[in-house]
């Protein structure tokens, strides 16, 4: 099995990807909010690019079972319905509904990985069921999102613990880039924890916003027994 | 004190630089050679890109008392007088003598950081020397030059070794980005080793090409008490 990281989705190329199943990680805030948000019964996230691009889409896709949500420096965009703190997903907002998706950092990582041939969106939340689900893999790549394209620790120490967990239950040889050897030897020094976050920029840069709470729900490890799976780009819970 | 790190050169904001002290690490090789080369005497060395601006560079500075160094793959340039084995760099080699040196990763770090007002170049080997020169300072960014564009572990692990340092050797209040964080957890879990750094991309590729032997020098902490400054685009031994 090959496992490599990537701590930045600009170190990425794309070209590298097409026979690996990528795994996208963006612990604050959008893979933890993709997987709040289908355990709490969305019918499907479309992750976009720029604000003008969400409203035109769910416009589209007809506006009266999609939301549009997302932020620009964390705080909920004008006019859009819900923001990216993952406690605003709860089946009562999102059941059934279409959730169009803007984000600062998540977005561009599933964009670069969208010409895989299998995309998983992991966060904290869902850390088990994405491990058990690429335990098989041949070629696993993981990209972490990072922060205005620039490492960010949370990331890098979710990519550690998914790795980590994968390579205890696969069997067989093994080969890691340098970033998943160093996402494995920080998970093994740090566990996920509101404390440890409110050291990180991201994590610093929500509670300045009053959204310091959003922490807990990021560093809830295995919250939710569910995979996320992107194709054609929506992503959508994996086998339902 | 402020510690910003990066993991690679791409992440850098050189506007950023305007008032911090930088230091530059490629731990395999550029820098370890740097390093080598000054403490066995050599006048100056001068980073440049393409190998035909070194050739030129080597010319106008006067070829009687300027050797050519630097590697593409990490063999010896054809033509050049040198490759970039710190080994090569010895006393008999390089005393009072000028280097042109072309690196494949190296050299971009240093052309990012050079308009910062202080510069130093940083390896396993001045380890001690440098975090000695810059405990004292306000702003510090370690900018490792990693491999291709990419994350690098052996980088990675000398800035969390060199940021443990500072931190242990001066007082006050500290603000770490999530790299440097990262980097101090790397730096608590492995030293370097000729065995660590032979799962690393770089350390493989040089054991492929016979180099293997140069990972022992790499690893070699503090072998050197030498602070190796860039000032106007040449680095010397800082204080010389």
């Amino acid at each position: 099995m090959k496992i490599d990281a990537y701590f930045t989705a600009t170190e990425v190329d794309p070209a590298s990807l097409v026979s690996a199943t990528v795994v996208v990680i963006d612990v604050l805030r959008a893979t933890t909010t993709i997987v709040e948000a289908l355990a709490n019964g969305a019918r499907g996230i479309y992750p976009t690019g720029g604000t003008e691009e969400a409203v035109k889409l769910a416009h589209s896709l007809g506006r009266e079972d999609t939301l549009l949500c997302g932020e620009r420096k964390g705080q909920k965009v004008e006019g859009f319905d819900l923001g990216n703190s993952p406690s605003e997903f709860t089946r009562e907002t999102v059941e059934d509904v279409r959730l169009v998706m803007s984000t600062t950092n998540g977005t561009r990582a599933f964009i670069i990985a969208q010409d895989a041939p299998r995309v998983l969106a992991c966060a904290f939340t869902n850390l088990g069921a994405v491990a058990a689900a690429v335990a098989e893999e041949e070629e696993l790549v993981v990209i972490c999102a990072g922060r205005q394209d620039r490492f960010s620790i949370e990331d890098a120490l979710c990519a550690g613990h998914l790795i980590e967990r994968v390579v205890s239950e696969s069997a067989g040889e093994r080969a890691l880039n340098d970033a998943a050897l160093a996402a494995r030897l920080l998970a093994s020094a740090r566990k996920p924890s509101r404390k440890l976050f409110l050291q990180t920029a991201g994590g610093r840069a929500l509670a300045e916003i009053g959204l310091e709470g959003d922490l807990d729900i990021c560093a809830d490890v295995d919250r939710h027994d569910v995979v996320a799976e992107m194709e054609d780009q929506v992503i959508t819970l994996a086998g339902a």
